[in-house]
């Protein structure tokens, strides 16, 4: 009686967020403070004080122009406003009409899929990745092209890639700072990546996309520079989120930006309305619309993550554990104790340890640590890493 | 390059939506107070005080409380509040594991479709409808069966809704208080509904849902009631909205009420949260979620509609224009002066008059005045309808 696509997804939720559900439940078994929670993306860094003075202020004006609906690509206003940030950060020619409000990043890449392909499209992740791509490139009509990033390093391994365009690739997700790895990809591979796209697009006459999901471009440490891929390749869509950058994450507030250097731009960005208008979305939720409008240039605490990250690393260093060291994002990448993640993550559980086993992100011997969360909770947890340490010596 | 169906509807937007935009140049060119705008339903009665002052409590709470995820399904909370105002009103019992949020009533519907339909189901509407419905029927991979309302009343007609059932039928829209023609369905006409869906499953051995389009049902004129379909029909979803009660159009925020009479609710529901899942729905925003579980018994102002109700239908009454009294929305379903709306509306327009005409919602002869306007504006609009009918004799 009901599709069954649907019901297998929603009875087989995301490993991570049953992993922060049994969390919750273990938190009020045995205590907050004794449940070492690294499983979600969930910003524990407040919001930014002007983010509460905005909405004050914008509470006091008349009702509709703050909850009435705006058009359905979003305000004027607000996209003026992302669109001169663009220009002025990247150097970029955005107007208004390169950009579409989103109801977050999720949001932003299923209608930049839905816009995007035909039946039978190829787009390629780069594996370890976000388990929804694969759902929402599914959805689309799409199938979903798994090449595995660089052994150890994670950074993009351009020749595989290369292997993996064909006839039928419409796009690729890059997704830099990276989640679950943190690592940054260099500007070198990224303008080999463009290169060899140009060369293909070129060869099969066909356009091949870029689709950057970047809710974490703002998240970097030891100024490490995140290239902006609008100004390495043309076919370039930005799939941005305010999630993270602004500890917004349940208020879904993002946006889409069709670089206006793409060839046919106008075109895409009119089946990136008509693709929000099919799946649903009437207009992103409009206080956080004039939210971000005035706080656009507002920027991210990334002390705080800095300070977490040197924490965790020098801690997990000293006690023997190895990971990629994290460029961006939150997120420790660090190996397994054994080959199987999730017989790992299973031994960390006893020691009241929620890590996530890598094969929620496609591939096996590595877990995902995720540090946005209190200072306390990283420090209270190194007895536990050393007893899980202990185990396996 | 792009999703051919994708790029049509994004380049040939919703004619209201479209009546709208012209408006909104129209006013800036010749001053605002020269335009009556009868277009779109985003309510001029500003939102409940209350909202206002809910926002400006929780925003002084820790940040994370308030803009940090919510479960996919929504807050406990806000869903705890929602299921007991339900089983307040109208004596069901539903749990907060029969609610889901979403982020307003498109998205009820599109998350809706999709959780039933497997390609080929059909879905039944009832024309005159709005627009919207066909594109996400398609979208869920369904086929939209349009049944004509009864002539003049607006009615349910349910000897052509038996005519229209099939062994491939699924499910069917009911939208009342209707958009557009203001009509509430009556008691009587929905028992027989009831009777002929019971029926045409026992037949079938088939599962057919009654989905609720209920973004109206707080806004009714004269005592009217507005039946409440889970209690005359098990197998129903609510599609609920705070677009209209609460005057929150742009904040994208309602839910889905799976009826726990429906018969597999559980596994109904967890398919509702796949589609979800799928189409990139990861929390409605959390602010208004809180903002909800305070404000799930806010009041809506009626008899500020009541009055522009009142207003419209006397000065055209007056004038002699025709019309389906009013039960509820803030529509009003009038005769077009000649056999096509698009002219007349076309006509009305040389007026400054801008009135849907009946072909956006599928069927010819009437106009949709929205009046969800100033007092003022209908008013000063009066003179302009009467031109307009002067044309005409």
């Amino acid at each position: 009686m009901v599709n069954k696509k649907m019901y297998q997804l929603g009875s087989a939720p995301n490993a991570i967020r049953a992993l922060f559900a049994y969390g919750l439940a273990r938190k009020a078994e045995i205590g907050e403070e004794n449940v070492f929670d690294f499983s979600l993306g969930n910003p524990n860094i407040p919001a930014p004080d002007a983010i509460k003075q905005t909405i004050n202020h914008l509470v006091e004006l008349p009702s509709n122009l703050v909850h009435g609906y705006t058009p359905a690509q979003g305000s004027v206003g607000v996209r003026n406003a992302i669109a001169a940030s663009v220009n002025r950060r990247f150097k970029m020619n955005a107007a208004a009409d390169n950009v579409y409000m989103t109801v977050g990043a999720a949001a932003s890449l299923t209608i930049s899929l839905s816009a995007l392909c035909q039946a039978g499209d190829e787009f390629i992740v780069i594996n370890p990745y976000f388990p929804e791509y694969k759902i929402w490139i599914e959805q689309a009509g799409g199938a979903c092209i798994e090449v595995l990033a660089q052994k150890d390093s994670f950074q993009l391994d351009i020749a595989a890639i290369e292997c993996a365009l064909t006839s039928k690739t419409r796009g690729i997700i890059i997704n830099s700072p990276n989640n679950p790895t943190g690592v940054v990809y260099s500007k070198d591979s990224l303008v080999k990546l463009a290169q060899i796209l140009n060369a293909h697009q070129e060869k099969q006459g066909r356009s091949i996309t870029i689709i950057c999901d970047e809710p974490y471009r703002e998240i970097v440490y030891r100024s490490v520079k995140v290239p902006f891929i609008p100004t390495l390749y043309d076919n370039t869509i930005v799939c941005y989120s305010y999630s993270k950058s602004l500890s917004l994450p349940g208020e879904r507030i993002g946006y889409i930006y069709v670089s206006e250097r793409m060839p046919d731009s106008a075109t895409v960005y009119l089946a990136v309305c008509g693709a929000g208008r099919a799946l649903g979305f009437v207009c992103a939720p409009s206080l956080f619309q004039h939210v971000i409008e005035h706080c656009v240039e507002e920027q991210t605490d990334v002390a705080a993550y800095a300070e977490n990250r040197a924490l965790l690393t020098s801690g997990l260093s000293r006690l023997g554990y190895e990971f990629v060291e994290p460029e961006g994002a939150f997120y420790l990448w660090a190996r397994s104790l054994e080959p199987s993640a999730e017989a790992f993550a299973e031994r960390a559980k006893a020691h009241e340890l929620l890590i996530v086993p890598s094969t929620s992100f496609g591939c096996d011997g590595w877990v995902r640590i995720s540090y946005c969360v209190s200072k306390k909770t990283i420090e209270d947890a190194m007895p536990a890493f050393e007893s899980l340490m202990k185990e396996y010596s």
